[in-house]
C-alpha cells in the first residue's frame, strides 16, 4: 500500500469530556472511509485532536483503528508533541502498534527556530524506522517550513513526505515545481486545506490530506480521480458545488464544522475538546443543511 | 502581601532532560529574589516552562517553592494548560498548595475564539476562589485579549489582574489609560517584555512581570523604585545601560538568554526543554560577558 498518494482522509476522534476516546464511533467513521476505497487514513491529525489526548489514549485509539481497518487502508498517525522525548515515545508507539507512517508536527509553545525543528525531527526520526511525513501546519504550530528546511529533512532516511498547506491556485504549480526540484525522487509532496485542493491536485500534488475526506470520502475521491484522469472540468464542477461547505470551513474552521457534521448525520454525539466549543445552534443548522444534502443526494450527484 | 504591584520576578525552572525539576537549584534562584526584597514571584511562567512539565511536577515544584520562600514573598503560579479540565485541576492544585494567585494563559493548538477563551476562563475561575491573573501573551498562545474581553473577564469575582505585553513607549500611556477606564477600581494592570518596561512603568503600569527580575531582582527593583519615586531620569539611565542585554533578549528570546545566564553565573547547569535548545557557544559567550558584568559590578553601578 502506498500511503502518500491519492486521498488520505482525516476523521475526527470522538471522545468524551475527559478525553476518553469512543472507539466504537471512530470505527463507524473509519468504515465509511474503507467502504469508499480511500487511499489512506490520517488518524489523530489536527482534526483528530491529537495534542488534546494522552499518550495512553492515543495508543488505544491507534490499536482500535488498526483492528477496525485491517488491511483495507494504511494508517498514518499523528506523533506530534510539545516535548521531543514525548514525540520519540509516540513514534515508538506508532511503530510498535503497526502504523504505516507517522505525521510529525513541530508543536510549540516557545516559538521554535529552524535549527531546533531540524534537531527535533532528527531525534524523532532516528528513534525508529517508521516512515515520517513532515506536517507543515503554520495555522496550529505557528512554524512554517521553508523549502530549504524540507530539503534538509528529506535527507533523513525515513522522512519521506510532506503535508503542506495548499497554496492559492495562481501560485500552486510554480511552488510545487520549485519544491519538487529540491527534493529526492519519490519524495511525496501532499497538501491540505480542502477549499484550495482541487487546484493543488491539478497543479500536481501527490496527495490530498483531507478533512472532508474523513467524512465524505466518495465525494473527495470523485474530485481526486477526475484530476488523475485529466478531467479538470469535472473536478472543478464538483469543487464549485461545494462552495457553501468551503465557506463554512473558512468561517468556523473545518474541525468545528466536522463535529457539527458528524452529529448532524447521527453518526455519534461528539464535542471537540474544551476550550474548543461546539458551533452555536444557528451555525449547526447551516452545517446540518449542507451535509444532509451531501449525504442524501450524494448518490445522484456524484456518481 | 499585595501580589499584583511592583516587581514580580519569573525565574527559569531548572529541570533535567526528562522534565524532572531540580528543586535545589530552584531554591537557590528563589533565594536571590527574596534576599533582594522582591514584591512577588512568578513561578512556572513561560520562562518557567510550565507547559512542558507534567501536572505532578508542577505541583512538586510549587510545594518546594512555597517551602523555600515561606512568607518572604507571595507566589503566583502558572495554571495554564491546553485542555480546560487540566487547567481546572491546576487551579485546584495551586489553591490547595497555598499559592497566592494563578496565572492563566489560553494555551492553544486549534486557534481559539474570544467566546471560547471567555468560557475557558469562567470554568477555571469558578473552580476555586484563587485570585487569577489573565495572562495575555500572544507570542506563545497566539491569542490576543482585546480590552473588551479583559473587561468582561474582570467581572468574574476572582479575576483580579492582567499581565499584558508592554506597548511601545509612544503608545503606552494612552493604551493603559484606555484600558483602566474599562476596568473596575483595584484591578491590576501589569506588563511584561523587559526591554519596554521602563516606559510602561512610567506610563503607569501597576506591576512589572519580569524575566530579568527572576535573576537580577536588585537591578530591576532599582528601576521600578526609581519610577515609583518619580525619578524617571535615573530609571531611564539604568534601562539604557541594559541595552546590550535587551538586544540579546530580542535576538534569542529572553528564555534562551536566561538559561545561558544562569549557567554562566554557575547557579546550576540547566538546559531548556527540547525541542528548545541552549544557545550556541558564541551566543553563550556574549550572554556570559553581559551577565557577569551585571553580577560583578552590580553593587557599584546600581546601589
Amino acid at each position: 500500500m502506498t500511503l502518500f498518494q491519492g486521498l488520505i482522509g482525516f476523521p475526527i476522534t470522538p471522545a468524551d469530556s475527559n478525553g476518553h476516546v469512543d472507539t466504537g464511533a471512530l470505527a463507524a467513521l473509519l468504515k465509511r472511509l474503507t467502504d469508499a476505497g480511500i487511499d489512506g487514513i490520517g488518524l489523530l491529525g489536527s482534526t483528530g485532536t491529537y495534542p488534546y489526548l494522552t499518550r495512553a489514549e492515543r495508543r488505544r485509539t491507534l490499536d482500535a483503528a488498526l483492528a477496525a481497518v485491517g488491511d483495507k487502508a494504511p494508517i498514518m498517525v499523528g506523533i506530534g508533541a510539545l516535548r521531543t522525548d514525548e514525540a520519540v515515545e509516540l513514534a515508538k508507539d506508532a511503530k510498535a502498534a503497526g502504523a504505516a507512517a507517522g505525521l510529525l508536527a513541530p508543536v510549540s509553545y516557545i516559538p521554535l527556530t529552524k535549527h531546533e525543528v531540524f534537531a527535533h525531527f532528527k531525534e524523532v526520526a532516528r528513534a525508529t524506522d517508521l516512515p515520517i511525513c513532515i506536517y507543515n501546519n503554520p495555522g496550529t504550530t505557528h512554524f512554517t517550513f521553508s523549502p530549504d528546511l524540507i530539503r534538509r529533512l528529506s535527507e533523513l532516511p525515513n522522512v519521506v513526505a510532506v503535508k503542506n498547506p495548499a497554496s492559492p491556485a495562481e501560485a500552486a504549480r510554480a511552488e510545487l515545481d520549485a519544491l519538487r526540484a529540491l527534493l529526492p525522487p519519490g519524495f511525496s509532496i501532499g497538501c491540505a486545506m480542502d477549499w484550495q485542493m482541487t487546484e493543488a491536485l491539478i497543479a500536481g500534488a501527490d496527495a490530498w490530506y483531507s478533512v472532508l475526506g474523513g467524512l465524505f470520502p466518495e465525494l473527495c475521491l470523485k474530485i481526486q480521480r477526475a484530476v488523475a484522469a485529466g478531467d479538470v472540468i469535472e473536478a472543478r464542477r464538483i469543487d464549485a458545488s461545494l462552495r457553501p461547505l468551503w465557506d463554512l470551513f473558512r468561517e468556523f474552521s473545518s474541525l468545528r464544522v466536522m463535529y457539527a457534521a458528524v452529529n448532524a448525520l447521527g453518526i455519534c454525539d461528539a464535542a471537540p475538546p474544551r476550550p474548543v466549543l461546539p458551533l452555536d445552534a444557528a451555525a449547526q443548522a447551516r452545517v446540518g443543511e449542507v451535509v444532509r444534502g451531501l449525504e442524501e443526494n450524494g448518490a445522484l450527484r456524484w456518481h
